[in-house]
């Protein structure tokens, strides 16, 4: 542990879900052990020139939760907050272990790490709190969803809960973030985009929400003064028509060209928007470069040789 | 945040489950948050005297989580290594958030304050692999108890899962936890005795075991270097002959005559055993005091004025 501030520039990888489970796995503990290896090889190898931050998502983790709460009546049900926490815990510690063993097979025995539970505060004027929008957990049929006490939306797959998605206002844990960076811990923290919590006074309360974890990544970054912002997804990049036979991967974008693709309506809200608006929000407060990339490319999308690149100009 | 080592005594505390779920509660998440401001406000307290470190145990939430895992056919089931680690997550957050208010209502607003996910190295050799002996979670009949696929053992509400309790050996996050506390930092760790894993070579395998949250502290406060280790629990201190018309609560002991009362019968094995034996181990170290006290008597069993204190001679 150095007594003087580590000076190497600050990396935060932002780990999607498929980091754990990927398409067509039902997503064991051992699928999400074997997934963990390749973002946290590459991880472990970048922390010899970076600070390392990594942040995750956890949507098939607290679908599962949700689905666990509807179908077992012999236990309170938890709200959604405290299953957000319960994600933190087994997400970190599946990525905490394995970034462990890969520091390890470098020869890295003695390098801080350290995984903790975060909280996030959010606006209860957000205008997000009238329309809950992101859905969440299994899916229902028709009959089914009239039934239950929440709101549902229909999607492709049939009829999933919405929950809101507040904007993050400030990461609680951000001061001691820094300064474990600062000491030369790597930390993992903001699962799942952080447990929601609205300050009233001297108190935080827990909310019925889930907070979008690129967006709550870029807010953390802002917040601790990070340099490289990855954010690690299932595609190459950032594509213009996506999926259409013009589809059309971008190298390098500018914050203009962002704002216009997204007027263009370029990006879907459910998945690609969501991280480009993470992604300018980043640049845009002064960080030097966001990319999305796949996450076998983490290392590759830090020299510069894949992803989608945000700048400035 | 100090650049010199901070030179407070280090306290600990270890919390027993009742801190969260007290005798007749369902356990509702409103209820362990309000039973949290008990042991929260006297820590809260402590702070400005001792380095503190926060330890939890977790045996009605992991209960809770295990009867899921047995009434929900349609995820996948996670093992009892991935489960602790949701109850790090789940209780780590109420805990905290806890104590951020409890310190702010002190007025102490820049107090770092980390929830840490922990996982605790036990040896595969350990005795304890070949005899499961914990029960945990739900209660079922005779009848059902034959069915299931682990080994189950009758207690005196009926049939209950049994699972191995080997000892622990190291906390694998105890460099980062003495750094933590020595930089100011209030740190929670070690949540329901730690994640149980196996070392083999470079790699941690999880394992199918709980770890007594007791030794598990006493264990980290060897390895740490603690001075007061308080277990806070339901009951005043250690009695000899405890329920019987001659109890008699113990207000000070030797390591000799604690070692005469095990052997004398006095402490039972699923209770108050593992406590004192806890407290030996630390005492037995060179740990100074070691006090076992009910949990809103933290700040008095600090003090000296309640609880049952451990001393070496």
């Amino acid at each position: 542990m150095k007594k003087k501030a580590n000076r190497k520039p600050v990396l935060l990888v932002a780990l999607g879900g498929n980091a754990l489970i990927q398409k067509g796995q039902i997503g064991t503990v051992e699928e999400q052990f074997d997934n963990l290896k390749i973002p946290m090889t590459q991880i472990a190898r970048l922390s010899r020139d970076f600070r390392v931050i990594i942040t995750h998502g956890n949507g098939p983790q607290v679908g599962n939760l949700l689905l666990q709460q509807e179908c077992c009546d012999t236990v309170p049900r938890l709200p959604l907050e405290i299953l957000v926490a319960q994600t933190q815990g087994q997400i970190g510690y599946m990525i905490e272990s394995t970034l462990d063993e890969a520091l390890m097979a470098l020869g890295v025995n003695s390098q801080p790490l350290v995984s903790l539970i975060s909280y996030v505060v959010v606006d209860k004027t957000d205008k997000a709190f009238q329309s809950p929008s992101k859905p969440v957990g299994p899916v229902f049929t028709r009959e089914k969803a009239s039934t239950l006490p929440y709101p549902t939306v229909k999607t492709p797959q049939g009829y999933r809960r919405v929950v809101v998605s507040p904007k993050p206002v400030t990461i609680v844990e951000k001061r001691e973030i820094k300064t474990l960076i600062d000491t030369g811990f790597i930390v993992i923290c903001c699962g799942g985009g952080g447990i929601p919590v609205v300050r009233a006074g001297r108190t935080f309360d827990g909310v019925d929400a889930v907070i979008d974890k690129d967006l709550a990544s870029a807010r953390l970054a802002e917040e601790v003064g990070v340099d490289l912002f990855i954010m690690a997804t299932d595609v190459d990049g950032v594509a213009l028509n996506f999926g259409k036979p013009d589809e059309r991967y971008l190298t390098r974008v500018s914050l203009e060209e962002s704002a216009r693709h997204i007027i263009d309506g370029h990006f879907s809200s459910g998945a690609m928007l969501p991280k480009v608006e993470a992604a300018m929000q980043f640049v845009g407060s002064g960080g030097k470069r966001a990319v999305i990339t796949r996450i076998d490319r983490i290392a590759d999308a830090v020299a510069g040789s894949a992803g989608t690149e945000f700048v400035s100009d």
